[in-house]
């Protein structure tokens, strides 16, 4: 059993879905969702990203902040491809790193990041959905904001709107309970600093967090791609130290 | 490669993801979408459901009608839980036959049947959407229908448009490409006789579709659960005999 102090579940606390990828901004959602007093049911994917060591990462927070169960389910993202973060095609190996999107990856033609992934935050917010009206919750949460990735139509609050919407005509819960299902982005107008700071103020440990695009095969960021970056930014601008390690 | 005269792709033909279970209905709105001169990329999941035999159907249907690709994903759906479908919980077992959801599944205390898949149509239409946006398509099509199926909340057509509404916000293709997806249900409003005569005025052999929920091991259908009684009805009310082979 865990042993932190937050590990108390409260039959009385309302239920939550929390979407957990073992990132910065996910793993700062549930810290903020356990501090609402929820319950917390933590959904994460394996589909065929490269930075597996994410998993890993959100599986200890899932212990620490008490998670009621962490489930991690398979999707084959990979197979119906079109992403930077999935396939090889649009990702140049290593070897090859000035192509790697870094910096500049948000700055192409229509100013949607190659890291886009068609689908991906639905695909996670139905998964999500459906757990919720398994295990009785009709809270979901999910670290998306419009700060840092504004390029990113999947972040916007009128798509969240949209599927919060369609959450209620499209399930059992939402229909016939006489409860509504709400989608919660507490990071949604915050910028990276504003996320480290709120994340920091609730015992988030950043070090068990991870942001980048293209680990080493020990799972060390790699200090140069846009995830990096952003990060690196937000805890400059928060006047933090990163505990990340980074392999070069 | 196919042989069938249907297997001409034409490459000024519109681009459409057609889900394709292997089902009657499926099977039907795949005729009905290359009748209508799509060129059909067929999407089918493998999410733990009893009925495996009916991905057999859906790669022969989907050759058969000249598919530009038919791509089976995995879904970790059984995980989640909460559906008759999926669920040895909810379903007994054979030998307790007298509660296996049958002809009186769908009159349960709100009238939602016991093999309701906690957002099945949500999870199915993203991954749907996702593919399409990948393929460069807009349309997508499913063979949900609100006439046998009342119950099901993912069925109606106000959740279809809600969808649609969803996709068009969430995605890059729907957000920047000037063109809007499409949610297609042409069996929308058909009873199951209306969607036999149709797909048989299509040339769909119904011998190579799958409904039954409870097949023996040999993927013969059982003749007493609520799609075989929904089938067989459908084909007694067409006058047409049903084609497809029942174990007792």
């Amino acid at each position: 059993m865990p042993t932190s102090p937050l590990n108390k579940p409260d039959t009385d606390l309302k239920k939550a879905v929390v979407l957990l990828s073992g990132g910065l901004d996910s793993t700062t959602v549930l810290a903020a969702a356990r501090a609402k007093g929820f319950r917390c049911y933590c959904l994460s994917f394996s589909y065929g990203q490269k930075q597996i060591v994410e998993l890993e990462k959100a599986a200890r927070n899932a212990e620490k902040y008490g998670a009621e169960k962490h489930l991690i389910l398979r999707l084959d993202l990979d197979k119906i491809g079109g992403s930077a973060l999935t396939s090889d095609l649009i990702v140049p190996k290593k070897e090859s790193l000035e192509e790697v999107p870094g910096e500049k990856a948000s700055e192409n033609a229509d100013s949607i990041p190659v890291t886009y992934v068609p689908g991906r935050n639905s695909i996670f917010l139905t998964h999500a959905m459906a757990w919720a009206e398994t295990v009785g919750a009709f809270d979901v949460f999910i670290g998306v904001n419009v700060m840092d990735y504004s390029g990113y139509p999947d972040c916007r609050p009128e798509f969240l709107a949209a599927f919060e919407n369609m959450a209620n005509l499209g399930t059992k819960a939402g229909v016939s309970s006489g409860r509504k299902f709400s989608i919660h982005a507490p990071l949604l107008h915050l910028s990276k600093k504003e996320i480290i700071n709120l994340g920091s103020s609730l015992g988030v440990d950043y070090a068990e967090t991870h942001s980048c695009y293209d680990p080493n095969s020990e799972g060390k960021a790699c200090g140069h791609c846009e995830a990096c970056l952003l990060r690196l930014k937000g805890f400059a601008d928060a006047g933090r130290k990163d505990p990340a390690v980074y392999h070069d």
